[in-house]
């Protein structure tokens, strides 16, 4: 159960709301010895963060987080790592009109349905504000991976634009996070464009993964493609997921198929082969359309701030993986 | 952990090889005094099975399940349900000569780098035998699920071919499972040029839920999405997953999306709606091509016997679902 | 894993160390709509707490919760429910002359020896101020239980002297929690004369439960009786659990341990039939002794503050229990 | 959940009832390349068998064990290893005249209550047959363990007769599996006669661990304590669980239990120090009196029987948290 929990050896439990005290994360099966430091959270969490150019939401969010409790000295001790982040900038008022008036396409009919009342206060749980504890937890897992895997998510289609060239460097150039230099451009462009209507555009996110380590993963259940696609769909905003060649295996021969090994997206069998990991995230426009949206209070393309958060899944899956790997594999 | 167990409350365990003593599943949390009897087990299986026509694998294999515990007088008791399908078509010495020859594609590779060891037979629990546990599970699952759920699998894309009705009536009279009249016929005879060529091909399976229960999955982890995505993934041939709009929200505009629930596929932050659920797999073409496929020992196109383990896998996460919210839902 | 977790449906994760910012409780699994205020755990914790008596320890804790997460408007709201309390009275230079010198019979050799590092600080996770978290765990455990319900812990055996009566008016009434009037003060007369020899003493609890629900626990793993042993074990100072008639059950014949019905303790074949659950602890004497005892930084015997500790596992337990019951039994 | 299934990186499941097809169990988490052959069982299980001697149930069982899944020439695979162990000698007519007629003392009444239903041929999943489950389990538990790590069970207490010496080479030799040559024969007539008069007697299992692995066990939940304290009361017979000096401490002064670090029992602050290892267990009289266990189809006393039964679990439960060492421990 544990449905505000995910991992299995180095496990996040995730609490916290928008418009409370503030979200934190509690990591457990976090090895000792690691250093950790609230400075390692910051660009993290910076990236993450709303406000960050004019086409993301005009919120400001002083993301500081506070390591309450598993670290002594500078490391962890093996003791579960706490961390708070303080809500601030929490405007309860500006939602008080929402009351009795569920958002369409929002998470808070369903949670009303199910739990017999309704935070109205910015969807509560469901509000984007929650991902700031996966952020956190991918920060640690990402102590644990070796020091050569390397974890960049780019913004690979927005609307009609999609990328054509895969620039890390790139990358962090944009407010898109697109790492083709002659897209990021429109890519800006349109999502200006979509504030001033008062609307939003959706996006593929890739999460590309260079010198994974081998051998994570299952060979039936908790297959590395089953548990990224878990941990990728945990997240609000995603509405697909496909590694490898993808839904374009669908109109491939198998011929063409096992000829590159590109296609396999470095997961053979459930489990990582070593080669460069990649896979895409389909994410959906944001609801916030019409004068709420407008009011800039809402990203019109929230593409550029998930890839922080699926970036942090993804170290976490692999983290996970390696320490199964570790109690299980041959030495 | 427990990487051959999934499911929370309800729980299955697989285990077996496709070229050992057989295949089998334990299922735990299986609710008291359901009908079960061997007879409801056949029609699943038979969907299954290879050697269902033509175009699929000239395999033969008698499944015969058994149920060797959990029933009693024609009922489940509370205890676990073991069930437990021999195997009878062994020919382990069809494979004698890929001891040395890893395949390409295959999930040969990453065990023997995994377990330092191959079972070279075919391959052991990669092989498509495993997911006869699943449909064994998926039928105790249907029982827990209300009369009027519908699960309904159907190829929608195989190659070029893409299904524009959907006429569940047509479903199983034709090979393909295609419920489009008009593309049944073009579907087949791909296939059947494909396997001439010794080659193969992939596809998409939509999966349709009428009448689903409302409030299943959960807001953070475990959201119903995430559930079926991790269900959908840890079946070997399927390489993307996508809900509702899926990666068609990529182009979205907001004021698109929101317009019409059917893009939400029947689930809004995470917890089904009570409307129809809607989601599609990614299917990649086998691996077994050239002499092997031509042989007729395995399927140029794994689409049609994929779609009832899919269907499996849904009916396990919605019974699931359904009673975690038995033990946590409003009364 | 997760070894700072306890619990299947309702589910606590513990965390913080006794000398650093606090500790605190996530509590995954609460059903929604339970009235909850910071109040309810006021009574619990001053119960738990040192310095409540002249013959516990002199520190003052105080114990101040702060719900950070989970409740809106006074009630729980289906998402995690998270309980700060943080640390005033740390001390830590108390501690200070400790930093080379592990302490006998205490946890530090162990988890220096297992992670690497010694927080010389009071034990860290070791610290009985961990259990400030299964304290407020209880709290919220007690809402989901019938109000009928009762879970009564009293000192049953100090030394060599041992209760006769049990009279639960008389619990509260002593500050060694004992329910027999007549050795209450004989009890209190030993503890104190221990504390000036610098020495302590164990003695056993006894935990008993009035009115639970029936047809809790399962019959193979998570036997009522097996889940209660695990919940009191996981308390430091506890070195044996038995129910009903317990140890003295080896030296019964089958005809009377059969014919009398509290001999099982309101358990059988692991599942509780609704009468009265009776169990006992064993509590070890506390391993600082010697000046440290003199200077009154510690208990001479933990045995009353280890009660309301029990108490909350106890009834965590019985609502978990009670959770899973809903999502598998006869309606 | 899953309520039959025990531990957390390897982990079995126990399924199969005492009357119907016969017993199983399935173990995820089993490294690979390790020896495993049928005959590494029968041992065990003739230890656990009835008809062993003349004060045991003539009951005769042929344990004859199946490895039907999870091992490849000779060596485990890494798949879960699936052993089954068919009944033979079922005689479910014995047990027609309890059809409507719940037995005193027995699982029978609570089991009915929950499940809506009552197997009356010889308690279903609550007989003492389930146990070969957890004997099978053992067996590869052992093969994880360090060669050097020794694990035996002793008959210590037997009705009013205890066990003064402890002689390993003694327990195979008497049928009660004393360890001391002057108790064995005592203990032997005093269940010869209870059985002549239709009676049965309870009695202490102790459990040695000889050079266990060190830092076994987690400091909050999970403590080593905790978790042999939840396996050895999933046994149904036990009804009490006591490490170190255990109930002892009840009546000891701090300065003589630190004093002597064999009261700790071999475990620190939850954690194994490497030291011996040791507990007891509470054993219950068994419930078959009079007629029923003149007629022999019943133990007298099942200590000795127990006895394996309690060294698989605790075989496993040492060798789980070996493997979560591996996981998170330092290198």
């Amino acid at each position: 159960m544990a449905s505000n929990s995910f991992g299995e050896i180095l496990r996040m439990t995730s609490f916290g709301e928008s418009h409370g005290f503030g979200v934190g994360v509690v990591l457990d099966g976090v090895p000792a010895r690691l250093e950790l430091a609230v400075e390692d959270f910051l660009p993290a969490l910076a990236r993450r963060r709303p406000g960050q150019s004019e086409i993301s939401s005009a919120r400001r969010e002083e993301d500081r987080p506070e390591i309450i409790a598993g670290v002594f000295e500078g490391r962890t001790t093996g003791a579960p790592v706490a961390i708070l982040v303080a809500n601030h900038d929490q405007r309860s008022a500006d939602y008080e009109h929402l009351r009795d008036a569920p958002r369409p396409g929002h998470a808070d009919q369903t949670q009303a349905a199910k739990y017999g009342h309704r935070d109205h206060r910015g969807g509560g749980r469901s509000s984007g504000r929650e991902t700031i504890a996966r952020v956190l937890a991918g920060v640690v897992a990402g102590k644990i991976l070796p020091p050569a895997t390397r974890i960049m998510g780019h913004a690979l289609i927005v609307g009609q634009l999609e990328a054509r060239r895969f620039d890390p460097a790139e990358i962090e150039r944009n407010p898109m996070r697109c790492a083709d230099p002659d897209l990021a451009g429109p890519m800006v462009e349109l999502v200006r464009s979509l504030k001033e209507e008062g609307d939003s555009i959706g996006g593929v996110i890739e999460i590309v993964v260079e010198n994974p380590p081998a051998n994570l993963g299952d060979p039936t259940f908790g297959k590395l493609k089953a548990r990224l696609a878990d941990a990728v769909l945990s997240v609000g905003a995603v509405t697909g997921f496909a590694y490898g060649a993808g839904f374009e295996t669908a109109t491939m021969r198998g011929s063409r198929y096992v000829a590159d090994s590109s296609h396999f997206g470095g997961i053979l069998g459930g489990i990582s082969t070593g080669e460069t990991i990649r896979f895409r995230a389909a994410i959906k426009p944001t609801s916030s359309i019409g004068d709420l949206a407008r009011k800039g209070r809402h990203d019109p393309c929230i593409v550029p701030r998930v890839i922080p958060v699926l970036e942090a899944m993804t170290g976490f899956v692999l983290a996970d993986c390696l320490l199964m790997q570790r109690a299980l594999g041959q030495p």
